[in-house]
């Protein structure tokens, strides 16, 4: 059975676990005051072209999302999150339970947020009885797969700096948003244009951890405590940071990300001259073909998938994954089984 | 430089980093829903010979505690904890971050609970000014090396239930509690006199990881989602089963805490001997000599360990702490160098 | 100039004026403890056939909503509420700042909620990195003028009985719902159909203050500690209770609520026989005419009222509110002026 | 039966119903964006000659409490207060319930803080797993009726700039503090040495209200929003502002602090003369007479009054409070009883 339910369904790297072990003995300093973190951080503001950055090692997505986002904000202060966000719709309510509100902005099929689509939100919310809109969620990849231009992430930026926002960027699936053929945005790119980001390990070669960046420097006070307060902290702050350098040291992270885009690409090229449609003309490693309901037993058989939702009657959007660890050659069997099923 | 600063500065035992290659590869469900949870859950009930606890895994002990306590209480809920307690004085403020406020609770030397200290703030709290406490939090072993009799931890659940109270048992340093001279309690005793207890892997042989064991029904529902919400679902939740199998299914988790206490008491009684006394006598992997302040710089060069407060105008108590990975001989050379350094 | 912006825009009814000066000089037991609160409690829980009842009365809508809801709520359980809901359009986040998601349904038209909008939600948040929907707010009225029937309210209260949900009533303006034409609803219908809701004497004749009444048993305890905690205990609670005696006692409150759905009504009568269409056919103390956009700066000349959006490129809708204290010829006389406007 | 309870028993002072009286029936903007409001505000500035404060009016005092407080702080700060303080003792965790520890500072005595008691809070809380400790709360007069002077407000000023820490000042009882013999503060003083503090209408012939003064113009951002959010705006704000400008304008507030004091001084003096020891002296409207346990049921039969706690196996102190309700009267009555008695 072929495995496309997701990005995180294999442990590490070989790399990284090779890393692990090279410091297992090691008495290690704790909490991430470590000579490991310490260079995987200094690599990092490197690569990010952004010596004033902090860089903070956290073990998953939701939790960097809400610590950052509740590090950031005054309590009157709210967010502004395509409906889409992974902080709406697939973290339990993380984010409002540090009290905030979540500000919904439509965005159509990609999932891109819009100076258009924030705007109005900033209007209404000058009636006083309202939150403060303070800092702008999105994600790149998004949820559907859009990834941001430069010019599209530059928009956003002019925008939110002209309307005293922060903009925060998601990066759990930063991996496959830079080495998809839609990007042009580099990491020091996101340094310049965003308040904060990640670069997200879970999905993309790390057992665990992502690596956030806060860019403005107005927003690192405390924030040690903060994500201590969190339960954010690791004990063994090393760990998360040997995974880093095994990634970013010699790009690996990056090869990692456009295998994934690659097997997805095959995949989805496949299926559309096996004559299904997409939701969406995903550039990366999440794609989202429309299959006829009596598709799916069979489906089940070959494959892990996600139902992603009804398309109409007789159809259903489903969503397949790739990721560092999916061969090629699963990729090729898979849509020969689907050429014969159809 | 011998290190005796902490039991959390080595990443793993090798049989666990051994389980994690041995899984490396597999496409595994994520988030916990996963056999290698499953089974590790299983053998924790079956250990505890309790088959009606839920099993929740979770990475670190500030995350344990927070998330275990706020779960369990209604907003107007308090928790009522030795000064002493980890969540007192070593976890930011994270408790009271999510909402309840901490009652504390006087613990001379050993930093033991008592229903003696319970009852009169229970008695103040009558008051409806007041927060209602609800929740009682102890550790075995305490910060000071204190370890619970099973005749204390029973008149302390006897007070709790007879109160209303829930009965919360930090278990991050369990694993010495449980192997010293102390101790007669067994993982059964805990799950029958606690609503809620954890067995601690970050600091006994795991990577990170602690088992939470909620042993009262009423206390299971929503745990996940809540779980969820704080940020403590591991995407990769197998990656901490699959490290307490290795710790526990052969018993290699009480060996490395026998290992830990073995080396302490060699220290403990080697320092008496060169007349050295401590702030307390603690049975555990934590001992805490009274030195005279001059002596600091020398033991400065000789190893890495923590200074726990002034004792007096020339004196200074330390803490030294060994771990599953100090080698006996450590403990043996330190004792010659601090006996010539005398 | 006539003043239709609000209905608290007058202190109160003399009436209410005239107890509290009735009380002024005695001692009385503080935070709620004394015999006016008991009495008005009593005469609460007659009115609404509910001895088992729990009365709280707290000093504004915003309070009670936000006091009710996480007094009600674990923390990973989330409110449905009616996109235009007041919790979530006019409330600073204040639901959210306790921590608990909204989850937002589609109302068409008059805001009212049904278990069609509600039925999907569940369905989407049966999966468990989601919040747990556990409570509906509605308000009688809502925000749009729509009044519940005893059938509809029957519909949702048997919905969220079958689906584990409480039903929480908003009713800071029920003294206008139940006066309206639309209204087949008593006091003892809502203690029967949900598990809490309010009487609201703000808007309604008295200074300030809302009566919550706790239908449900389950939800009683520990609700005054939580009401202190966050605020909402008034120092000298009787004064709260006076009020409503004063306007519970002969039915003064109904009366009240009465003369201002008149006069709401007179209004949008007039207006439609000018020829101005309303944005809903509202049967309460809220009207949302659809006026020509050249009209509005007459209309400001006039009159107080609050813009409530655009309605095309040329119509702005309004609303214009009516109160106890706004007498009927202002109607008559703002009908004659709008009418030798247009 | 004589009432020494508390200074709240008593709705208002008859100049402050009458100024209720005279606004009724006006329509007034409402939220506190009203003449009344900007006229009392514009007032209270002038007195503390602040023209850069804000003034915030909110309905009591634990409200002002924590809205304050957690409106200035940021998540991982946390408070210094006296263990006597009203916050922690009285409030039911409702600072702990925004997610702010509280740090508790030991005040011998009086209950007043001193430099003395924070300093060693602040070096301990240098280790970055602890809070940031923030915000300095005291309040004058304290609960156990200690005055601050100037000198002493100065010192903890300093002492709080020096540190980076906020001075909020909790003014309840600020009426019978400015009154009472050991004060030597201006409400210009309070202004100037501290961030923020309030003039308590509540307990000093209000019906309700604080004042609070936000002298820092760093900590005025976002107020309002905060505010609501947390069920701390009033809809109809005049209400507050008319009863402050009643009094306020003419002196009446200190007049009638001024009574307060008098009376429980002449209680003091005359147990005193009885042979009644005080648990402190204390210059307020509040004493605490150290009473033999056999008297207390003939007290009880006498007068309503607090049980403050055991002094000694065979006595109890008391606490009688006064307020500007109370005739003196009955201070004179109840000595000549109280001699009787004994």
């Amino acid at each position: 059975m072929y495995f496309f339910r997701n990005d995180y369904s294999v442990s590490c790297h070989p790399k990284v676990l090779e890393a692990l072990a090279a410091v297992n003995g090691e008495n290690v300093v704790g909490y991430g005051f470590d000579p490991y973190t310490q260079q995987a951080a200094d690599l990092i503001r490197k690569l990010c072209n952004a010596p004033q950055a902090d860089v903070q090692f956290m073990v998953g997505g939701t939790q960097t999302n809400f610590v950052s986002i509740a590090a950031f904000l005054r309590p009157w202060e709210s967010v502004i999150t395509p409906v889409t966000g992974h902080v709406n719709g697939h973290e339990a309510g993380a984010v409002e339970a540090t009290g905030h509100k979540l500000l919904l902005a439509r965005t159509p099929g990609n999932g891109k947020l819009t100076p258009a689509a924030i705007l109005p939100i900033l209007e209404e919310c000058k009636d006083q009885h309202l939150t403060q809109p303070k800092l702008v969620y999105i994600s790149d990849a998004t949820e559907t797969g859009g990834v941001y231009t430069k010019a599209e992430l530059s928009a956003l930026s002019y925008c939110c700096k002209a309307n005293g926002l922060y903009l925060f960027l998601d990066g759990a699936r930063l991996g496959c948003a830079f080495t998809s053929q839609a990007n042009d945005l580099t990491l020091a790119d996101l340094a310049q244009l965003t308040d904060a980001f990640y670069i997200g390990g879970t999905k993309n070669g790390a057992m665990m951890g992502e690596a956030l960046v806060i860019c403005n420097p107005e927003l690192q006070d405390g924030f040690f405590r903060f994500k201590k307060q969190q339960g954010a902290v690791l004990a063994k702050g090393w760990l998360l940071a040997v995974q880093f350098l095994a990634l970013l040291q010699d790009g690996l992270y990056f090869k990692l990300g456009q295998h994934a885009v690659d097997v997805a690409q095959y995949l989805q090229g496949g299926l559309k001259n096996l004559g299904i449609p997409m939701l969406v003309d995903s550039p990366t490693n999440q794609i989202f073909p429309i299959v006829p309901d009596d598709l799916l037993p069979k489906l089940d058989e070959l494959c892990a998938y996600e139902v992603w939702g009804k398309a109409d009657n007789t159809h259903t959007t489903i969503r397949l994954v790739t990721s560092f660890a999916t061969p090629l050659e699963d990729a090729e069997h898979f849509l020969m089984d689907v050429k014969n099923l159809t």
